[in-house]
């Protein structure tokens, strides 16, 4: 069974190339990105602007080859797919929470961000910490591991 | 630009009917459900089972008619789909964090479920409170709505 998913905006951001990109955006709170939604999605931001923080969820457009468990980003032992944010995934859906500093019209002034310029845009959630925020919630395998520099050659 | 999206597996729950399902998963706690993910996928799974806490996402396969902008069930005045997790949006991405009970093999026990009986998997990602999590984010709109009884009639 297939699925079709158009795209209904855009994601700007400092980031030109893969080692350029930080590795989650609550690593690099300062950095600023814009998403610019095509205005026949417009209307679908309405009260948007009432969020400090939002949802993207976009195509990773730019992935290499689907291996379905490897060493990710922050670890040097193999993790699953579906145990990791690896972009190279079935289907090849990001999702990022990033700052709403703006809304101009259709488009969004954002910090926080973590993802490639000119990334196609799917949809936007609002965050909302009362759905969200899970306090028992424990961080698995990443527990013990904090950020580093991406290794390199690693996809 | 459209993106085609394979079903990577199944979510079972108790709820066959929208009228059952809870706005939340966060609001129904103890309610039980089941995925699977078709056993081609199932080194995606490795490790998983580290984390508490996982991110479903979905196809809201039974969803209505799209409207850009309405009265979501936590509110009676119209809010946009990307300011609201309104399940007739365009693409129709669902996505539900929910409780890692136990994994055997290809199969997931969850609970804090709010999704419909047999909805088409397209994803998971663990979810990682130290990604996750944003101590300032406020809830928006729906600050001052807590859970209630869906609205009759409404979609």
């Amino acid at each position: 069974m297939k699925f079709e998913i158009v795209r209904i905006g855009t994601i700007f951001s400092p980031y030109e190339t893969k080692e350029d990109c930080p590795i989650q955006g609550a690593f690099a709170p300062e950095r600023k990105g814009r998403v610019e939604i095509f205005p026949e999605f417009e209307a679908g931001l309405e009260t948007i602007e009432t969020f400090t923080h939002i949802i993207l969820f976009y195509i990773f457009d730019r992935a290499g080859e689907i291996i379905l468990s490897r060493p990710p980003f922050l670890d040097d032992s193999a993790h699953g797919v579906f145990a990791s944010r690896h972009p190279c995934r079935p289907n090849g859906i990001g999702m990022s929470i990033v700052k709403l500093e703006k809304r101009m019209e259709n488009i969004l002034e954002v910090s926080e961000i973590d993802i490639l310029d000119n990334t196609p845009l799917i949809d936007i959630k609002p965050y909302v910490p009362k759905f969200d925020y899970r306090e028992k919630a424990d961080n698995g395998w990443l527990e013990t591991k904090g950020n580093r520099e991406k290794p390199k050659e690693r996809e």
